[in-house]
Protein backbone atom coordinates (compact mmCIF):
# COMPACT_ATOMS: atom_id res chain seq x y z
CA UNK A 1 0.00 0.00 0.00
CA UNK A 2 2.95 2.44 1.15
CA UNK A 3 4.29 1.66 -2.33
CA UNK A 4 1.21 2.36 -4.04
CA UNK A 5 0.58 5.27 -2.87
CA UNK A 6 4.20 6.98 -3.25
CA UNK A 7 3.83 5.72 -7.13
CA UNK A 8 0.57 7.64 -6.82
CA UNK A 9 1.92 10.60 -5.35
CA UNK A 10 4.76 10.94 -7.90
CA UNK A 11 2.38 10.81 -10.73
CA UNK A 12 0.66 13.81 -9.09
CA UNK A 13 3.36 15.59 -9.01
CA UNK A 14 4.48 14.75 -12.44
CA UNK A 15 0.59 16.27 -13.59
CA UNK A 16 1.17 18.89 -11.34
CA UNK A 17 4.11 19.62 -13.54
CA UNK A 18 3.13 18.94 -17.15
CA UNK A 19 -0.48 21.85 -15.32
CA UNK A 20 2.19 24.51 -15.24
CA UNK A 21 3.71 24.14 -18.16
CA UNK A 22 0.29 24.72 -19.82
CA UNK A 23 -0.38 27.51 -18.02
CA UNK A 24 2.73 28.86 -18.55
CA UNK A 25 1.83 28.01 -22.81
CA UNK A 26 -1.75 29.43 -21.93
CA UNK A 27 0.11 32.84 -20.55
CA UNK A 28 2.88 32.72 -23.22
CA UNK A 29 0.20 32.63 -26.21
CA UNK A 30 -1.73 35.34 -24.93
CA UNK A 31 0.72 38.01 -24.44
CA UNK A 32 1.79 37.21 -28.19
CA UNK A 33 -1.45 37.63 -29.48
CA UNK A 34 -1.88 40.96 -27.44
CA UNK A 35 1.63 42.14 -28.02
CA UNK A 36 0.57 41.89 -32.07
CA UNK A 37 -2.76 43.32 -31.70
CA UNK A 38 -0.76 46.26 -29.70
CA UNK A 39 0.88 46.88 -32.82
CA UNK A 40 -1.53 46.53 -35.40
CA UNK A 41 -3.65 48.75 -33.28
CA UNK A 42 -1.33 51.28 -32.66
CA UNK A 43 -2.46 50.41 -28.78
CA UNK A 44 -0.11 51.20 -25.83
CA UNK A 45 -2.35 50.56 -22.99
CA UNK A 46 -3.09 46.74 -24.42
CA UNK A 47 0.90 46.73 -24.79
CA UNK A 48 1.59 47.69 -21.36
CA UNK A 49 -0.77 44.97 -20.29
CA UNK A 50 2.02 42.60 -21.92
CA UNK A 51 4.65 44.03 -20.93
CA UNK A 52 3.13 43.11 -17.09
CA UNK A 53 1.93 40.03 -17.78
CA UNK A 54 5.36 38.90 -18.56
CA UNK A 55 6.24 39.20 -14.27
CA UNK A 56 3.87 35.91 -13.85
CA UNK A 57 5.41 34.21 -16.58
CA UNK A 58 8.96 34.24 -15.02
CA UNK A 59 7.14 33.57 -11.48
CA UNK A 60 5.63 30.19 -12.80
CA UNK A 61 9.06 29.37 -14.94
CA UNK A 62 10.86 29.69 -11.60
CA UNK A 63 7.68 27.67 -10.07
CA UNK A 64 8.64 24.55 -12.83
CA UNK A 65 12.26 24.72 -12.21
CA UNK A 66 12.37 24.47 -8.25
CA UNK A 67 9.59 21.83 -8.77
CA UNK A 68 11.87 19.82 -10.98
CA UNK A 69 14.84 20.11 -8.99
CA UNK A 70 12.79 19.13 -5.75
CA UNK A 71 11.83 15.90 -7.81
CA UNK A 72 14.72 14.97 -9.27
CA UNK A 73 16.07 14.98 -5.48
CA UNK A 74 13.82 13.22 -3.99
CA UNK A 75 12.08 10.74 -6.37
CA UNK A 76 15.21 10.02 -8.12
CA UNK A 77 13.57 9.36 -11.48
CA UNK A 78 15.04 7.42 -14.34
CA UNK A 79 14.07 6.40 -17.80
CA UNK A 80 10.84 8.15 -19.51
CA UNK A 81 10.28 9.80 -15.62
CA UNK A 82 13.87 11.50 -15.92
CA UNK A 83 13.12 12.81 -19.61
CA UNK A 84 9.72 13.94 -18.50
CA UNK A 85 11.32 16.13 -15.83
CA UNK A 86 14.37 17.33 -17.75
CA UNK A 87 11.92 17.87 -20.38
CA UNK A 88 9.39 20.01 -18.63
CA UNK A 89 12.47 21.87 -17.12
CA UNK A 90 13.80 22.81 -20.60
CA UNK A 91 10.26 23.59 -22.48
CA UNK A 92 9.51 26.01 -19.22
CA UNK A 93 12.90 27.89 -20.46
CA UNK A 94 11.70 28.41 -23.62
CA UNK A 95 8.20 29.35 -22.82
CA UNK A 96 9.78 32.33 -20.88
CA UNK A 97 11.65 33.17 -23.66
CA UNK A 98 8.67 33.72 -25.78
CA UNK A 99 7.11 35.97 -23.00
CA UNK A 100 11.06 37.90 -23.37
CA UNK A 101 10.20 38.17 -27.03
CA UNK A 102 6.15 39.23 -27.03
CA UNK A 103 7.01 41.58 -24.51
CA UNK A 104 9.79 43.06 -26.31
CA UNK A 105 7.35 43.17 -29.53
CA UNK A 106 4.76 44.87 -26.93
CA UNK A 107 7.66 47.47 -25.83
CA UNK A 108 8.11 48.44 -29.31
CA UNK A 109 4.41 48.67 -30.20
CA UNK A 110 3.92 51.40 -27.15
CA UNK A 111 7.39 53.32 -28.68
CA UNK A 112 5.17 53.69 -31.85
CA UNK A 113 2.24 53.87 -30.88
CA UNK A 114 1.58 57.59 -32.27
CA UNK A 115 3.61 57.12 -35.81
CA UNK A 116 0.70 55.28 -37.67
CA UNK A 117 2.88 54.83 -41.18
CA UNK A 118 3.16 51.74 -43.26
CA UNK A 119 -0.27 49.41 -42.72
CA UNK A 120 1.85 47.73 -45.54
CA UNK A 121 4.89 46.91 -43.60
CA UNK A 122 2.85 45.61 -40.36
CA UNK A 123 0.58 42.86 -42.33
CA UNK A 124 3.93 41.47 -43.42
CA UNK A 125 4.49 40.73 -39.25
CA UNK A 126 0.61 39.89 -39.21
CA UNK A 127 1.62 36.84 -41.47
CA UNK A 128 4.56 35.78 -39.61
CA UNK A 129 2.57 36.46 -36.18
CA UNK A 130 -0.48 34.06 -37.27
CA UNK A 131 1.99 31.38 -38.12
CA UNK A 132 4.21 31.58 -34.95
CA UNK A 133 1.00 31.46 -32.76
CA UNK A 134 -0.26 28.64 -34.53
CA UNK A 135 3.10 26.88 -34.65
CA UNK A 136 2.61 27.48 -30.94
CA UNK A 137 -0.16 26.05 -30.41
CA UNK A 138 0.77 22.87 -32.14
CA UNK A 139 3.60 22.18 -30.33
CA UNK A 140 1.97 22.88 -27.18
CA UNK A 141 -0.93 20.45 -27.90
CA UNK A 142 2.15 17.82 -29.31
CA UNK A 143 2.70 18.60 -25.83
CA UNK A 144 -0.08 17.77 -23.87
CA UNK A 145 -0.82 14.39 -25.92
CA UNK A 146 2.99 13.63 -25.81
CA UNK A 147 2.70 13.15 -29.42
CA UNK A 148 6.16 12.76 -31.25
CA UNK A 149 4.81 12.37 -34.87
CA UNK A 150 2.81 15.88 -34.14
CA UNK A 151 6.20 17.53 -32.54
CA UNK A 152 8.62 16.50 -35.77
CA UNK A 153 5.40 18.37 -37.87
CA UNK A 154 5.76 21.60 -35.83
CA UNK A 155 9.85 21.14 -36.42
CA UNK A 156 9.47 20.82 -39.97
CA UNK A 157 6.92 23.99 -40.62
CA UNK A 158 9.90 26.11 -39.17
CA UNK A 159 11.07 27.15 -42.53
CA UNK A 160 7.76 28.65 -43.59
CA UNK A 161 8.96 31.45 -40.92
CA UNK A 162 11.93 31.79 -42.07
CA UNK A 163 10.93 32.32 -45.96
CA UNK A 164 8.23 34.67 -44.41
CA UNK A 165 10.99 36.77 -42.39
CA UNK A 166 12.93 37.24 -45.61
CA UNK A 167 10.14 38.30 -47.31
CA UNK A 168 9.40 41.16 -44.21
CA UNK A 169 12.62 42.06 -44.17
CA UNK A 170 13.17 42.81 -47.62
CA UNK A 171 10.20 44.49 -47.77
CA UNK A 172 10.96 46.90 -44.79
CA UNK A 173 14.33 48.03 -46.18
CA UNK A 174 12.50 48.90 -49.16
CA UNK A 175 10.24 51.31 -47.12
CA UNK A 176 13.75 52.64 -45.12
CA UNK A 177 15.21 53.41 -48.58
CA UNK A 178 12.01 55.14 -50.19
CA UNK A 179 11.56 57.59 -47.54
CA UNK A 180 14.27 58.06 -44.46
CA UNK A 181 11.43 59.20 -41.86
CA UNK A 182 10.27 55.71 -42.34
CA UNK A 183 13.74 54.31 -41.00
CA UNK A 184 13.22 54.58 -37.34
CA UNK A 185 9.59 53.01 -37.41
CA UNK A 186 10.98 50.28 -39.65
CA UNK A 187 13.77 49.42 -37.57
CA UNK A 188 11.42 48.63 -34.70
CA UNK A 189 9.82 46.32 -37.38
CA UNK A 190 12.89 44.94 -38.28
CA UNK A 191 12.97 44.22 -34.56
CA UNK A 192 9.90 42.81 -33.92
CA UNK A 193 10.01 40.66 -36.95
CA UNK A 194 13.06 38.98 -35.48
CA UNK A 195 11.45 38.24 -32.34
CA UNK A 196 8.64 36.07 -34.15
CA UNK A 197 11.28 34.49 -35.95
CA UNK A 198 13.03 33.70 -32.64
CA UNK A 199 9.35 32.11 -31.58
CA UNK A 200 9.45 29.84 -34.14
CA UNK A 201 12.90 28.54 -32.56
CA UNK A 202 12.38 28.53 -28.99
CA UNK A 203 8.47 26.76 -30.77
CA UNK A 204 11.34 24.40 -32.59
CA UNK A 205 13.04 23.29 -29.47
CA UNK A 206 10.18 22.64 -27.78
CA UNK A 207 9.39 20.76 -30.37
CA UNK A 208 12.68 18.58 -29.93
CA UNK A 209 12.09 18.12 -26.39
CA UNK A 210 8.45 16.64 -27.05
CA UNK A 211 10.05 14.23 -29.57
CA UNK A 212 13.11 13.60 -26.61
CA UNK A 213 10.34 12.76 -23.99
CA UNK A 214 8.57 10.64 -25.93
CA UNK A 215 11.07 8.79 -27.70
CA UNK A 216 13.97 8.90 -26.02
CA UNK A 217 15.83 9.93 -29.31
CA UNK A 218 16.95 13.17 -30.67
CA UNK A 219 15.66 14.64 -33.46
CA UNK A 220 18.57 15.93 -36.42
CA UNK A 221 21.24 18.42 -34.98
CA UNK A 222 20.34 20.25 -38.21
CA UNK A 223 17.39 22.27 -37.58
CA UNK A 224 15.14 22.77 -41.15
CA UNK A 225 15.99 26.48 -41.82
CA UNK A 226 14.86 28.76 -44.51
CA UNK A 227 16.87 31.61 -45.31
CA UNK A 228 17.14 34.18 -42.43
CA UNK A 229 18.28 38.01 -42.29
CA UNK A 230 21.79 37.40 -41.90
CA UNK A 231 22.01 35.52 -45.42
CA UNK A 232 19.42 38.96 -47.10
CA UNK A 233 19.98 40.88 -49.15
CA UNK B 1 36.33 0.47 -0.27
CA UNK B 2 33.38 -0.05 -2.98
CA UNK B 3 31.54 3.50 -1.27
CA UNK B 4 34.98 5.29 -1.46
CA UNK B 5 35.83 4.36 -5.11
CA UNK B 6 31.98 5.01 -5.66
CA UNK B 7 32.67 8.09 -4.50
CA UNK B 8 35.79 9.18 -6.20
CA UNK B 9 34.18 7.98 -9.77
CA UNK B 10 31.78 10.35 -8.89
CA UNK B 11 34.20 13.03 -8.37
CA UNK B 12 35.77 12.11 -11.87
CA UNK B 13 32.30 12.75 -13.42
CA UNK B 14 31.62 16.20 -12.02
CA UNK B 15 34.97 17.36 -12.87
CA UNK B 16 35.14 15.74 -16.99
CA UNK B 17 31.39 17.76 -17.06
CA UNK B 18 33.16 20.73 -15.67
CA UNK B 19 36.39 20.37 -18.35
CA UNK B 20 33.29 20.32 -21.14
CA UNK B 21 31.84 23.25 -19.86
CA UNK B 22 35.36 24.72 -20.17
CA UNK B 23 36.14 23.89 -23.48
CA UNK B 24 32.51 25.03 -24.36
CA UNK B 25 33.37 28.27 -22.70
CA UNK B 26 36.82 28.28 -25.31
CA UNK B 27 35.16 27.53 -28.33
CA UNK B 28 32.41 30.47 -27.86
CA UNK B 29 35.43 32.85 -26.97
CA UNK B 30 37.09 32.16 -29.71
CA UNK B 31 34.03 32.23 -32.00
CA UNK B 32 32.79 36.02 -30.51
CA UNK B 33 36.29 37.21 -31.09
CA UNK B 34 37.16 35.31 -34.73
CA UNK B 35 33.44 36.45 -35.64
CA UNK B 36 34.29 40.63 -34.47
CA UNK B 37 37.88 40.44 -36.52
CA UNK B 38 35.84 38.93 -39.35
CA UNK B 39 33.29 42.12 -39.10
CA UNK B 40 35.92 44.64 -38.40
CA UNK B 41 38.42 42.92 -41.10
CA UNK B 42 35.68 42.58 -43.77
CA UNK B 43 37.36 39.31 -43.70
CA UNK B 44 35.21 36.72 -45.25
CA UNK B 45 37.57 33.85 -45.17
CA UNK B 46 37.91 34.22 -41.09
CA UNK B 47 33.68 34.27 -40.89
CA UNK B 48 33.18 31.32 -42.81
CA UNK B 49 35.68 29.43 -39.91
CA UNK B 50 33.77 30.77 -37.29
CA UNK B 51 30.48 29.12 -39.34
CA UNK B 52 32.16 26.48 -39.36
CA UNK B 53 33.27 25.72 -35.84
CA UNK B 54 29.66 26.11 -34.33
CA UNK B 55 29.19 22.51 -35.11
CA UNK B 56 31.88 21.74 -32.78
CA UNK B 57 30.09 23.82 -30.08
CA UNK B 58 26.63 21.58 -30.80
CA UNK B 59 28.36 18.41 -30.55
CA UNK B 60 29.72 19.70 -27.01
CA UNK B 61 26.33 20.56 -25.64
CA UNK B 62 25.35 17.43 -26.95
CA UNK B 63 27.47 16.08 -24.88
CA UNK B 64 27.20 17.58 -21.97
CA UNK B 65 23.27 17.23 -21.96
CA UNK B 66 23.86 13.30 -22.34
CA UNK B 67 26.42 13.43 -19.44
CA UNK B 68 23.95 15.19 -17.06
CA UNK B 69 21.03 12.86 -17.66
CA UNK B 70 23.05 9.71 -17.72
CA UNK B 71 24.70 11.05 -14.53
CA UNK B 72 21.41 12.30 -12.45
CA UNK B 73 20.06 8.78 -13.79
CA UNK B 74 22.46 6.60 -12.10
CA UNK B 75 24.50 9.26 -9.03
CA UNK B 76 20.77 10.50 -8.16
CA UNK B 77 22.72 13.21 -6.53
CA UNK B 78 21.16 15.54 -3.97
CA UNK B 79 21.53 19.13 -2.46
CA UNK B 80 25.05 20.88 -4.18
CA UNK B 81 25.81 17.97 -6.26
CA UNK B 82 22.50 18.13 -8.13
CA UNK B 83 22.59 21.90 -8.56
CA UNK B 84 26.18 20.93 -9.96
CA UNK B 85 24.45 19.51 -12.92
CA UNK B 86 21.73 21.08 -13.39
CA UNK B 87 23.63 23.95 -13.38
CA UNK B 88 26.12 22.61 -16.34
CA UNK B 89 23.09 21.45 -18.36
CA UNK B 90 21.62 25.65 -18.24
CA UNK B 91 25.50 26.73 -18.97
CA UNK B 92 26.30 24.70 -21.48
CA UNK B 93 22.84 25.67 -23.06
CA UNK B 94 24.06 29.41 -22.98
CA UNK B 95 26.89 28.40 -24.45
CA UNK B 96 25.69 27.52 -27.36
CA UNK B 97 23.25 30.43 -27.68
CA UNK B 98 26.59 32.83 -27.19
CA UNK B 99 28.16 30.61 -30.77
CA UNK B 100 25.09 30.67 -32.45
CA UNK B 101 24.64 34.80 -31.88
CA UNK B 102 28.79 34.24 -32.86
CA UNK B 103 28.13 32.96 -35.89
CA UNK B 104 25.23 34.96 -36.65
CA UNK B 105 27.23 37.67 -36.57
CA UNK B 106 30.06 35.80 -39.03
CA UNK B 107 27.12 35.41 -40.95
CA UNK B 108 26.85 39.27 -41.76
CA UNK B 109 30.52 40.20 -41.48
CA UNK B 110 30.59 37.85 -44.63
CA UNK B 111 27.48 39.28 -46.27
CA UNK B 112 29.10 43.02 -45.89
CA UNK B 113 32.89 41.96 -46.13
CA UNK B 114 32.68 43.97 -49.56
CA UNK B 115 31.35 47.35 -48.76
CA UNK B 116 33.32 48.70 -46.47
CA UNK B 117 31.30 51.44 -45.36
CA UNK B 118 31.74 53.53 -42.31
CA UNK B 119 34.81 52.91 -39.68
CA UNK B 120 32.67 54.87 -37.12
CA UNK B 121 30.03 52.20 -37.02
CA UNK B 122 32.63 49.92 -36.51
CA UNK B 123 34.18 51.53 -33.68
CA UNK B 124 31.03 51.28 -31.56
CA UNK B 125 30.60 47.54 -32.23
CA UNK B 126 34.09 46.99 -31.41
CA UNK B 127 33.63 48.47 -28.04
CA UNK B 128 30.19 46.50 -27.31
CA UNK B 129 32.53 43.28 -28.41
CA UNK B 130 35.11 44.18 -26.08
CA UNK B 131 33.10 44.37 -23.02
CA UNK B 132 31.14 41.22 -23.78
CA UNK B 133 34.22 39.25 -24.20
CA UNK B 134 35.16 40.60 -20.60
CA UNK B 135 32.10 39.78 -19.25
CA UNK B 136 32.28 36.25 -20.68
CA UNK B 137 35.70 35.43 -19.92
CA UNK B 138 35.23 36.61 -16.61
CA UNK B 139 31.73 34.53 -15.68
CA UNK B 140 33.86 31.52 -16.61
CA UNK B 141 36.66 32.28 -14.33
CA UNK B 142 33.86 32.72 -11.04
CA UNK B 143 32.57 29.52 -12.62
CA UNK B 144 35.46 27.25 -12.82
CA UNK B 145 36.07 29.12 -9.22
CA UNK B 146 32.81 28.69 -8.23
CA UNK B 147 33.27 32.39 -6.87
CA UNK B 148 29.32 33.61 -6.57
CA UNK B 149 30.62 37.42 -5.59
CA UNK B 150 32.55 37.68 -8.71
CA UNK B 151 29.33 36.21 -10.56
CA UNK B 152 26.97 38.80 -8.99
CA UNK B 153 29.54 41.71 -9.80
CA UNK B 154 29.38 40.37 -14.09
CA UNK B 155 25.57 40.43 -13.27
CA UNK B 156 25.49 43.78 -12.38
CA UNK B 157 27.79 44.97 -14.80
CA UNK B 158 25.73 43.92 -17.92
CA UNK B 159 23.83 47.50 -17.60
CA UNK B 160 26.74 48.92 -19.17
CA UNK B 161 26.76 47.13 -22.35
CA UNK B 162 22.76 47.37 -22.78
CA UNK B 163 24.10 51.58 -22.33
CA UNK B 164 26.61 50.67 -24.93
CA UNK B 165 24.04 48.74 -27.22
CA UNK B 166 21.69 52.03 -26.65
CA UNK B 167 24.66 54.26 -28.45
CA UNK B 168 25.64 52.23 -31.46
CA UNK B 169 21.76 52.25 -31.95
CA UNK B 170 21.23 55.76 -32.14
CA UNK B 171 24.99 56.28 -34.48
CA UNK B 172 23.35 53.55 -36.42
CA UNK B 173 20.02 54.95 -37.13
CA UNK B 174 21.89 58.44 -37.59
CA UNK B 175 23.93 56.92 -40.83
CA UNK B 176 21.07 55.05 -42.26
CA UNK B 177 19.05 58.31 -42.11
CA UNK B 178 22.12 60.15 -43.83
CA UNK B 179 22.39 58.37 -46.56
CA UNK B 180 19.97 55.87 -47.76
CA UNK B 181 22.71 53.96 -49.35
CA UNK B 182 24.06 53.60 -45.83
CA UNK B 183 20.66 51.62 -44.83
CA UNK B 184 21.65 47.48 -45.57
CA UNK B 185 25.08 47.46 -44.02
CA UNK B 186 24.13 49.59 -40.79
CA UNK B 187 20.87 47.37 -40.64
CA UNK B 188 23.41 43.99 -40.83
CA UNK B 189 25.43 45.70 -38.06
CA UNK B 190 21.77 46.71 -36.34
CA UNK B 191 21.72 43.31 -35.86
CA UNK B 192 24.88 42.54 -34.76
CA UNK B 193 24.73 45.43 -32.23
CA UNK B 194 21.97 43.41 -30.97
CA UNK B 195 23.61 40.11 -30.76
CA UNK B 196 26.56 41.50 -28.73
CA UNK B 197 24.07 42.91 -26.47
CA UNK B 198 22.32 39.18 -26.09
CA UNK B 199 25.69 37.65 -25.25
CA UNK B 200 25.27 39.81 -22.13
CA UNK B 201 21.69 38.55 -21.50
CA UNK B 202 23.64 34.99 -21.43
CA UNK B 203 26.66 36.15 -19.69
CA UNK B 204 24.17 37.20 -16.70
CA UNK B 205 22.16 33.93 -16.94
CA UNK B 206 25.68 32.11 -16.59
CA UNK B 207 26.44 34.37 -13.27
CA UNK B 208 22.89 34.12 -12.11
CA UNK B 209 23.56 29.98 -12.77
CA UNK B 210 26.89 29.91 -10.64
CA UNK B 211 25.40 32.05 -7.80
CA UNK B 212 22.95 29.06 -8.01
CA UNK B 213 25.40 26.43 -7.98
CA UNK B 214 27.33 27.76 -5.05
CA UNK B 215 24.80 29.54 -2.50
CA UNK B 216 21.38 27.72 -3.33
CA UNK B 217 20.31 30.69 -4.08
CA UNK B 218 18.85 32.92 -6.24
CA UNK B 219 19.59 36.24 -7.35
CA UNK B 220 16.27 38.69 -7.64
CA UNK B 221 14.28 37.99 -10.78
CA UNK B 222 14.96 41.37 -11.92
CA UNK B 223 17.91 41.69 -13.83
CA UNK B 224 19.94 44.83 -13.92
CA UNK B 225 19.18 46.71 -17.16
CA UNK B 226 19.66 49.55 -18.90
CA UNK B 227 17.67 51.36 -22.03
CA UNK B 228 17.14 48.41 -24.33
CA UNK B 229 16.85 49.19 -28.20
CA UNK B 230 12.66 48.48 -27.70
CA UNK B 231 12.98 51.90 -25.66
CA UNK B 232 14.41 54.12 -28.55
CA UNK B 233 15.07 56.60 -29.59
Amino acid sequence: MVEHHTVKSFDAELELLGRHISEMGGVAEKMLADAMDALAGMNAELAHKVIAADVRLDALQRDVEEQTVSIIARRQPVAVDLREIIGAMRIAGDLERVGDLAKNVAKRAAKIAGEGRIPRAVAGLKSMHELAVMQLNDVLDAYAQRDAERAKEVWLRDAQLDALEDSVFRDLLTHMMEDPRNITFCTHLLFCSKNLERVGDHTTNIAETVYYIVTGQSLPTERPRGLDSSALP
